[in-house]
């Protein structure tokens, strides 16, 4: 028996062994604290999927939402504010250090000049989206409803210790509609997000949706209301939406917002409602959500911990392993190169685990894999070559199937297109 | 007659008017310098697709290549070197600017502390790749060749007036090989890539590749070779491969290294193949090549100017524009969704031309869809409610068929799975 492992430690440990994340404690450090690190091939590949199905979800949902891609770096040096993080170049810096002859005064006015000048980097996407309105409305035929989706890297400051930066993967949808639709779409959009986060979760009912308490609102915000996901220390907010009314959009595009009342005929200015994501935040949620911890006995009578990480279908990184049980001939291996090309060509992931020359045993690899969150791991043997029968295990289940080795590109892609639609 | 008009402003002038950048001077600049702008819907597509498929090309192309994904700042804050870009909070440097009791020396001192200690920004891909090497060994074995695959914004330098910086979609991969095999991989991997831009292009001459002179190699690099698109204004490099040799690897990782050698009984530790490109100057390339500036005599005997971008159909961004004839009736749009979300649900984007309310001429449109590269204009009318008829033209041919409602599906699919696999 013994105690129950701190369970944030075995997932940090787990996506580190498993290649969702790097090594380092700083590495998992900022996957604990919802910012990006660096991932590893099958963290990737989660991020990926992920990044792919907030993407359909969004703008396939209607036909009135647009993708943009707008830059991080603001040609609007003025724009910043003194909170903001700009990018600087050091030499610039260095040059101004060095002069010799002016007088602090003059130093410290240089280079505060030079820092005005230096390019802000974006904290979030809306104002690029807000920039977007205009040109946009063509797009549309000048008719509300209609939104601008992205998704694209934004810096914060640390908050911690120093004068460091974190990046973090968001996502965001800027909902222009009429005034007094904005209330009835911001409970649109959180009834869809939270659905669509609900959709690859297994246990749904970790991730839910609470209105912000109004004092927690910023001035131009009427409204707002938070995903949380409950993480083993607390809950942490996955995506925001807030009514941010026509104040910003007003600031941005007054004179051409004047041109389209008339055009229209109405009074008002269209009003904003903005869809904010953590991507980054999303994906250790899911990680967190789908890992289950198994005790089962083993051979030894032994009590032992199985950890599977059942990530949604849709969501796992790698979807089949091809294996090969005792004896890698040349044959075997020939088998197995052919199914994976014909598996990569239908776009499942496979991953190829015949390349071990290394022998290991079937329960450490099901160990394995089912930590990898491997959906199902296939065993190809010297039976396979006589009957084209091989041995299908399934993650979820543990259940192992006999199948023919023309069924199974079949197979997979109908277990994995069901489970999408859901 | 008159003259012909500028290819270049052309193309941004039909850039913008489409919806592949935003407006702007300054944002067509950066286009035309090959960097990242802002991009509209059509542009973001694009961009998309090429992203997608640069990364098959890669990731697929052989069992041993990885992707990853590293962070954009560094933790390493003395990596960087003086000529780097850095991130800095403002207000960190206001709060020194405002000491009143410092020398001159002691305020440049904290200063040059604060800058030392403010992280660094990428400026590519490379060196997280080479940190991701040692951790990538589990996952073949130990086992040379491999590569890791990345994509990602990256940060430059603009070069410009002032202290400005511009960002870069860069892909990259890196690829470790024995050192006596190092140079056939790069002319593989040379092969491979011109092969991939010329997969894409309407006049595929304009890419080539080319050995880089020796007297531009930097110093750890013992070859290069460049494909490079020819603009308008001259060639212009879109990828760059380099043979690197082992010694940023020994330095990142040399303990490790020793260890490996020890187990694979190797005397040698891996050379390193960098296949670096800018997606952005990329895009430009694609746009630049498929452009096609044809002239025919309209109705009234005048000479007109067409303008077609026949982007590869698995990178136009908008395969299928729905347009109504005439009177746009409650039924006809019914029909038009109904098509829209069948086609969409089998990932061929769609452009919903039917919600234009005010009525375009046919000649308009078709030069309006030709300009943004839209595959194929179908038409549903009054006749399509009675027999399922409706009028297909495609960008290519200009030639108008009449198919039935019920074949469309299978028909795109078809056509853009057949352009995607010669």
């Amino acid at each position: 028996p013994g105690e129950t492992p701190d369970p944030v430690r075995t997932l940090v440990r787990l996506c580190v062994d498993r290649h969702y994340i790097s090594v380092g404690e700083g590495n998992a450090e900022l996957f604990r604290r919802g910012v990006s690190c660096s991932y590893g091939p099958l963290g990737l590949e989660l991020r990926r999927n992920l990044l792919e199905q907030w993407w359909h979800s969004v703008t396939r949902s209607s036909a009135h939402v647009f993708g943009i891609n707008t830059v991080n770096i603001s040609g609007d040096t003025a724009a910043g504010g003194p909170e903001q993080l700009r990018i600087v170049e050091s030499e610039s810096f260095q040059r101004i250090f060095e002069k010799q002859k002016v007088s602090k005064e003059q130093l410290v006015q240089m280079l505060q000049e030079l820092l005005l000048r230096s390019p802000p980097v974006r904290k979030n996407l809306f104002k690029g989206a807000l920039e977007q309105f205009v040109p946009s409305l063509e797009l549309v035929n000048g008719k509300l409803p209609f939104g601008l989706a992205e998704t694209g890297l934004c810096f914060q400051p640390s908050g911690g210790s120093g004068c460091s930066a974190n990046e973090v993967m968001q996502t965001s949808l800027v909902w222009f509609c009429s005034p007094r639709t904005s209330s009835q779409w911001l409970d649109h959009w959180s009834r869809q997000r939270l659905k669509w986060w609900r959709k690859f979760a297994l246990s749904p009912s970790d991730f839910s949706s609470g209105d912000v308490p109004e004092e927690e609102l910023e001035e131009v915000v009427s409204r707002g209301v938070r995903i949380m996901y409950n993480f083993p220390w607390g809950q942490e907010p996955l995506e925001t939406l807030w009514i941010r009314g026509d104040t910003e959009l007003l600031q941005k595009s007054h004179a051409v917002l004047t041109v389209l009342q008339c055009r229209e005929d109405r009074k008002s200015v269209p009003h904003v409602v903005s869809v904010t994501g953590n991507l980054d935040r999303g994906m250790m949620a899911f990680l967190s959500n789908s890992l289950q911890q198994l005790k089962k006995v083993n051979g030894r009578q032994r009590l032992q911990q199985r950890n599977v990480l059942k990530l949604h279908p849709t969501l796992a990184p790698v979807k089949v392993a091809l294996d090969i049980s005792r004896g890698a001939t040349v044959e075997l291996r020939q088998v197995c190169e052919g199914l994976q090309q014909e598996l990569m060509e239908a776009e499942v992931s496979v991953w190829p685990g015949y390349l071990k020359t290394l022998p290991t045993s079937v329960e450490h690899l099901n160990a394995k894999y089912d930590e990898m969150g491997v959906l199902f791991t296939m065993m190809i043997s010297e039976n396979t070559l006589e009957s084209g029968l091989l041995k299908v295990r399934s993650r979820d289940t543990t259940i192992k199937e006999t199948m023919h080795i023309s069924e199974i590109k079949n197979f997979l892609c109908r277990y994995i297109s069901a489970a999408d639609n859901i």
